[in-house]
């Protein structure tokens, strides 16, 4: 749903020179995970549309096909080194006290119920930004610049890894701002991303007047309530850390009416793929089973996944060694602990499949609220320091091929 | 919600001569339960104003006060005889299926979500034919017509008797259409009407990322959970029938986030009052304890009440009485069953109390599907046995004075 | 178990000349549910041994087989009148406060853990009381004397019916002591026994080092939890009063262990069978998808079953006539109000079935304490009455052959 | 329990020259945790007394205190040097089937229901060979040799410290055999012991008639699987591997009775102590209000309680290098991976308070059969390693001082 910005981001690469690959070219639309609804989709559509996002950029993205590729190339043999930014917002809705900077500076999101509670905005600056150094000044290798959308949820790296996107990649660099890192601070690589899978679960019994003929429904919700409380009991593993979560519960209707449909959805994390791959044999049968109990019917969809990351040892001394020329870089550190995930994951596989590299880089930028918080802003000096430690990645890869 | 109606009913009773009370005069503000957002009501206020609503009439109900009350005076010491008639929709979306009548005959409901899934739009169309002939050919009884809103969910009846509408009333017939009973049939009394109390329920925790710090979470959504199963495993009572049921959940997020917030409706049902007195009790002892079992601040609003019916024989007397007279009218019966609650109640034991008569009859009209469903209909022979009963019934009452 | 008891009941009918029938020809041994454990029932049948009780009576009761039935034959032609008394305790420990009349007199429960917290030792009384004065001065009906076990559970009376022991039988008198009605009152017959079904479940799965492997486990016990919140969340029925409840539950084991196995029994009751059969199919199917859940297998067992009580109008008019006659009877009523559940239905079906009679009486005796808790006492004064009541029923009943 | 090994231990040590402490002198009563009833305890002290223990000191032991300390002092300047065994079996019944070693060669477990499943027994047996090889040819070490009872559950050492047991230690050597490491393979040191908390909880509400009133009950197991559930449920922790299991519950009654109360046991287990106390407090808290929920009252007793181990590395190092000249020591290793918890734990700590040093050793031995289940067994080849190796390092150490 990012079309303003995906059509700012493409329009703006155009106008660099870049070779931009869009829509269906940029995104395989049928390995989407967790697509909103058309008339969702269309709304925001339509939104970009009288924002003034370009007409012909706009068109190709209909429907949700919002990641740009941009191409800027060296010389046929030259090597192709790729970053990746991701652009996505969440659903929080933006503090408004004054304390949060956005706030007192009137630059909060303007969506309602929607912000930048992850700095994606601020990746997708660092990006543009990157793009008009390279392309002012050319680097010996080629450049490849990815922006994606969808990474909260681990919803479009498949996609657009399936649109071919990272072929022919050689070095893939990932990174995030700020994650508790301050400042000043770089981590050339991470540890610790945990495979992931998001489900969105529908139930569907039947509705009953619950004052006239209680036994007549088939209750939903409380199917739901039952898988909820036995996912969240699911046990901890012994060989992996792991996670579980439900976190989107909707079962419409009046206290009067037997809920007929319930829907929700959740995440496993595992520190490998295996047993996250366990956990989401389990959720299956946690779902089934609870809704058959009500006689209810139940399905499960995958709308994100994401899985580990092993960063390349030579990739990472690399940025190591350029990191150091780069002003207002003060500690460099490795195997950053993530604890989270990641859909990049996805990418740098497929870059490692192909004889490629790739890291996952955490660049420092102080905030004073969490991630994924309202209060959650960054601070705007870190982002040209990450511009210039892009930069010096971009001209440093060259040397080693 | 019901604006636009309201205001029709208004206008029309107006235009026949009643004395029309509206706003704060026919409904107690600070009375209404489970008052809808004032977002809402003022989308529905303009939409009822976009749609051609009377604006003098519609400023009065501004901030949903929709119930309107009609007085048709005799002489000062005539016998006041009143009836009510509830206008509310149903949260259920209207079926497009050509086996429906009203889709066939494409007079489906006009808002999406919603439809008049009980009958109400027939029981507000009766009571304006009624309202007509009375006005054209008054009765020696003084009538008042109440058209109370929010009857489903239990909502408008205390507000309408906190504002005085039936005050000075001596006889009080309320109905209903149909309800599984074929038309032609009518009780002149009903029995078995639950006591209820509909509840809203808040919880409010804290979030927290999923993945890297799921310890940092208040789940509201667990406690919602919790509350919920134990909710509806509250035991049977001996001395009463009873029904729980959980019809409305919301846990808003996303998978990635642990829930802070969930909310969700219920229902208790009691054939007396003493155990609906004594669900109460436990559901608020169950919602406390489910929360703060998470260290989650729960709040639980009443958003609809309703009582038990006694239905006077008396008046149940004289309606069997006239109902002979009335063509269409083959089979009268006392004593139907009700097993649902009805918030006329108030209405019903507020005249008692002042040494009145009330009933609550059932006017048969034969449906395809049933009420709450979305294939209702109502067979439209039935509305003029209706009027043509309630009629007789308006005249007849004034002879037992 | 009653092995002592039923013992002493089968010699004291013997030597008062009754012809007694034990064993297999007075319980259909395959019929019996929810049989103890062999060791169990061994342990029983030794300890009786050990109490002195007859070795040649309580042989043919080995296993279990206690029910004991005893024809006192009239005529051939003659009318054949039986009385159905019920043997057994309850698995509550008797109070040793001295407020507890037994305690203070010395003749509570011999057997820790057990007494008659229902008063069917005094049945049992009442039943060998009832034989001497009949063997004295034998009534001109053919009487039948019937010593149930295990009417706690609802588990003896179909062995007995399918071992043919109400065949022939015209008029079926089964009654009950005190539950709530004072010393002096009788009524002749009872309503609203609700049909009952008694579970017992079965869940197994793998045991797992909790600490190190908890994955390896199959949970038994979440199994169990999950199905007995659901089972008690069953919906209320609009037709029919229910009642639902689980009430043993054991998975043995130690805290560092996954439980590998759990058991529960739980009983279903309604107020007519289609209901209580309904609530049947839905209970497997909660233990079923409870234990597939986590992976366990499930079991359910069927250890008891009652059906409802239409009691007989004549015979109940035929009780209130005689009743009048007895000292110490101050008050007659009819349709004493049950809520409870009685396997003496399957009898009184079976009975009526053949073309006979029966009904349930109450004949009072006041209690300190509820039946079924550890203060349950019985009024002596209550018994004399009990069998002067009986025996003018077993010589009037003749009359109406 | 452990009554007759304990009796036998102690007389043997006596008679091998030991300086025996017993009794309170070995165990402070009062920090037991989870005692057996006193009822239990008398039992199996009878039981030991039948099968020939010494009365003398079985009678010190009465009431459970069946720990045993011995001393083999050198002089009075010397280095003590401890060696720590538990004797202790667990709840699980013995495979009778002949593919299981003890059951081929008849020595399986003599008490029903329990057996030796982790090694306890074996242990034992190599602590009374190494006495008699240290008696028979004493080192330069004063020698102190720690018999505990109630390691499974984490109860006896906490008692066995308070009581001075490793008072004025410098060394303590704790060790397991097996734990799937085969015969000839030493860890010198381990890692990952987990802190764990153990719990017993006991609800207690008000029973009812199920059928007659069961909205006078207070359910106490409604109580117990909302606990349950929601204590599964509990969040996994970003900073610490964590635990939780529920293993032991019993609500007794009868399938007609509101259950009046529930018990149940269950661990909790993290990687550091201070989540393992807020996993204590959330226990608390789920507890509290689940009970709170169905107004039933609720105790939560600490049954067993260990900490983290973290082994000296000095103390590793030594047992290393003396290691290598015991014949059958094939590997040795360092770091084994624990998982689980041990209660030596508190002895270990308390010894590294006083400037000593200690580690918990892991010696191979090859079983067919997991730990904790039905088909463990112990190659018996391991034991005569495990007593050179004990033997080497009580000779080593000295060299050390």
């Amino acid at each position: 749903m990012e079309f303003a910005t995906a059509a700012h981001v493409a329009e703006t690469l155009e106008q660099l020179g870049f070779k931009v690959r869009l829509g269906t070219d940029a995104c395989d639309a049928s390995s989407r995970l967790g697509v909103p609804s058309k008339q969702l989709l269309d709304m925001a559509y339509h939104d970009a549309l009288k924002a003034g996002a370009h007409p012909r950029i706009l068109k190709k993205m209909r429907g949700g096909l919002t990641a740009v590729v941009a191409d800027l190339p060296a010389s046929d043999s030259a090597h192709t080194m790729a970053f990746r930014f991701d652009m996505d917002a969440l659903p929080v809705a933006e503090s408004d006290d004054l304390s949060h900077g956005p706030a007192r500076l009137e630059f909060v999101s303007q969506l309602p119920g929607l912000m930048h509670a992850c700095g994606h905005d601020a990746h997708t600056a660092i990006g543009l930004s990157l793009a008009a150094r390279l392309a002012q000044d050319p680097p010996a290798n080629s450049i490849r610049l990815l922006f994606q959308p969808a990474e909260e949820g681990c919803r479009g790296a498949i996609a657009m890894r399936n649109a071919g996107c990272v072929d022919g990649v050689d070095t893939l660099v990932c990174f995030h701002l700020g994650l508790g890192v301050p400042t000043g601070h770089v981590y050339s690589d991470s540890t610790g991303h945990l495979a992931t899978t998001k489900f969105r679960v529908r139930l569907v019994g039947s509705a009953a007047h619950a004052g006239r003929a209680p036994e007549e429904g088939k209750n939903a919700l409380l199917a739901a309530c039952t898988a909820i409380l036995n996912i969240h009991a699911l046990p901890r593993y012994s060989h992996a850390i792991t996670r579980v979560n439900v976190g989107h519960v909707s079962a419409p209707g009046a206290p009067n009416i037997v809920p007929a449909t319930a829907t929700f959805e959740l995440e496993t994390r595992a520190a490998n793929e295996a047993v996250n791959k366990d956990l989401e044999r389990r959720i299956h049968r946690i779902v089934e089973h609870s809704a058959l109990m009500q006689d209810v019917q139940s399905e499960v969809e995958v709308i994100g996944s994401s899985t580990v990351i092993h960063c390349d040892d030579s990739l990472s001394t690399l940025i190591q060694t350029v990191a150091r020329t780069v002003p207002g870089v003060t500690t460099i550190g490795t195997g950053w602990e993530a604890g989270g995930s990641e859909d990049a994951s996805w990418l740098i596989r497929e870059v490692q499949g192909q004889g490629g590299t790739g890291t996952y880089m955490v660049v420092g930028a102080s905030s004073p609220g969490p991630h994924h918080s309202n209060q959650f802003d960054v601070d705007e000096t870190a982002l040209p320091i990450a511009v210039d430690l892009l930069d010096v990645i971009a001209r440093a890869a060259s040397r080693r091929t």
